[in-house]
């Protein structure tokens, strides 16, 4: 059995979970973002010793606990390096826990943690090369070399989204332009959006599905115009798939991963999206002479968290 | 004793290569490209079947054979996937080789197989994670992950000159637009200093230093003219290391290597070269709270082929 524990600016979840990878158990706590960590870290130590009990988990019985953290977390001590929805930094989660409960505990960047969910239980199930990118506010990333995690020499890697693959007209909170993620998370399509309609006065129907209102514009919103055919919706997608391939022919350049999978809020748009992406990666592929890795949606949603945590021992 | 080759479209060089990354007896033979592949993986079995009698080195003696090629190699069946100089397609190089000498043979593109040999016994000896840069008439790389090389699940990973970086006046040879190295080889800057003289009608001592003609303009004579401050070659240079530095960014943010090298004949341009670099990528490192893998030179040289090769096994 083991533990798996994803925490989140608002929320901290804990699942127990099987040799399988299936939660038997999970319960959530609030984060209260702010306090000591020390206060942080003891409501964490009292939410496993609960779902141990409730579970009917001897300590002997659990091989280990893991993390997934929205920051960078140093996998060699245990330590979170930085995390900004936390506001914390070089803190020693880890190590008190491991002191604790006397096991190995384990962190990890949450994307990380979810990627290699998707590869024990998911849609990367069985490859020992996989990569995937969840596209949502922000791009976050997990690469999985011979079936383990890899985030690099100082756990910094992994880091998808800030692979810079052009110029943008806005930059990015990294204070860098041209990162992935300003030009194919659900933020970066938006603004473009708006950046057409404000700036440049496009007429557009996804701004009728806003209810006449930019700050209520979605990915949704974005992908529903262009199923339509709607002129910006089409020139919106368009330009996020000519980035993501972009992206995408550098993961299969670099990494050359057996399969990506793409999940986060913008990959609701499903087959279309993949479609749409399929054909324009295979376009600039290096060669034809080489079978590259599939494209998939991933599948686990908002439980890869607690399953790739506990995977991470 | 181990046995490295290190095929090129001209030359085939083999070498006795020791435990310790030291070459003891070479030879080279030629390699007379547009024949049937026959003929030439025999001349490869003469040529090794020599070295080890001149050598004096027994068959039982020796641990492997390994050999670089300037193209993709698939490591799993030691069969040659394309190579674009010597004309071949599917060719079964190592399993010949691997039948008539009974004895394992492995086969890398060979800037992977010159990064395994920098950390074999160059610059980036001693480190479990690194990446190495050839910037010559292309970028080649080679990726070594866990002390071993990684060229991802369809050996056509670790094409790190081949990553799309931005938007350039000439589209690469694989096809795309952007790619690294039509901004940081050779080939790439001499392009864009003669483009700027003959399209722009720019004066510059870059063209003084090519006795008047642009076809005689090299990497050295740009770089040359920038030390002497002369504005063409300083921008010339300066853009180079914007997409160098970009590309080295990347590679920090998705495979945050313990240190990256550089070689090729760029990397001639030495300490003036690095001390650019390294500026510019700090500025654009991801957080200050990691500290990144360092930027240094390449050791090896023209060796590095034989030294690595012999080291895939």
């Amino acid at each position: 059995m083991r533990v798996g524990i994803d925490v989140g600016g608002t929320t901290i979840k804990a699942g127990l979970v099987n040799e399988e990878g299936m939660i038997l158990r999970q319960s959530a706590i609030e984060t209260k973002v702010g306090r000591d960590y020390r206060l942080i870290i003891a409501d964490m130590v009292a939410q496993i010793e609960d779902l141990l009990v409730v579970g009917g988990c001897k300590r002997e019985a659990l091989k280990s606990i893991g993390i997934g953290i929205p920051g960078l977390a140093d996998y060699k001590t245990g330590n979170v390096i930085y995390c900004t929805n936390l506001l914390w930094t070089d803190i020693p989660l880890g190590s008190t826990l491991q002191a604790h409960f006397n096991m190995p505990v384990f962190l990890e960047n949450d994307a990380t943690v979810a990627g290699l969910a998707e590869s024990v239980r998911g849609s990367t199930k069985g490859f020992e090369n996989s990569v995937f990118l969840t596209l949502g506010t922000g791009i976050g990333s997990g690469i999985i070399i011979g079936g383990r995690p890899y985030s690099g020499s100082h756990s910094a890697g992994s880091e998808l989204g800030h692979m810079i693959v052009g110029e943008n007209f806005y930059t990015c909170n990294c204070g860098n332009n041209g990162c992935l993620e300003t030009f194919a998370s659900a933020t970066a399509i938006i603004k473009y959006a708006v950046h057409r309609i404000e700036k440049d006065g496009i007429r557009s129907s996804i701004l009728d599905k806003a209810a006449g209102k930019t700050e209520n514009i979605n990915a949704k919103a974005i992908f529903d115009a262009a199923k339509e055919g709607d002129s910006l919706g089409l020139e919106t997608v368009n330009r996020m798939v000519k980035y993501l391939a972009i992206g995408i022919i550098n993961i299969m350049n670099i990494l050359d991963p057996d399969i990506i999978a793409i999940g986060g809020g913008v990959s609701k748009a499903g087959d279309y999206l993949t479609g749409l992406l399929k054909e324009q990666v295979q376009k600039m592929q290096f060669t034809c002479n080489v079978k590259y890795g599939d494209i998939v949606l991933a599948e686990l949603g908002n439980e890869a968290g607690i399953i790739g945590a506990a995977f991470l021992g």
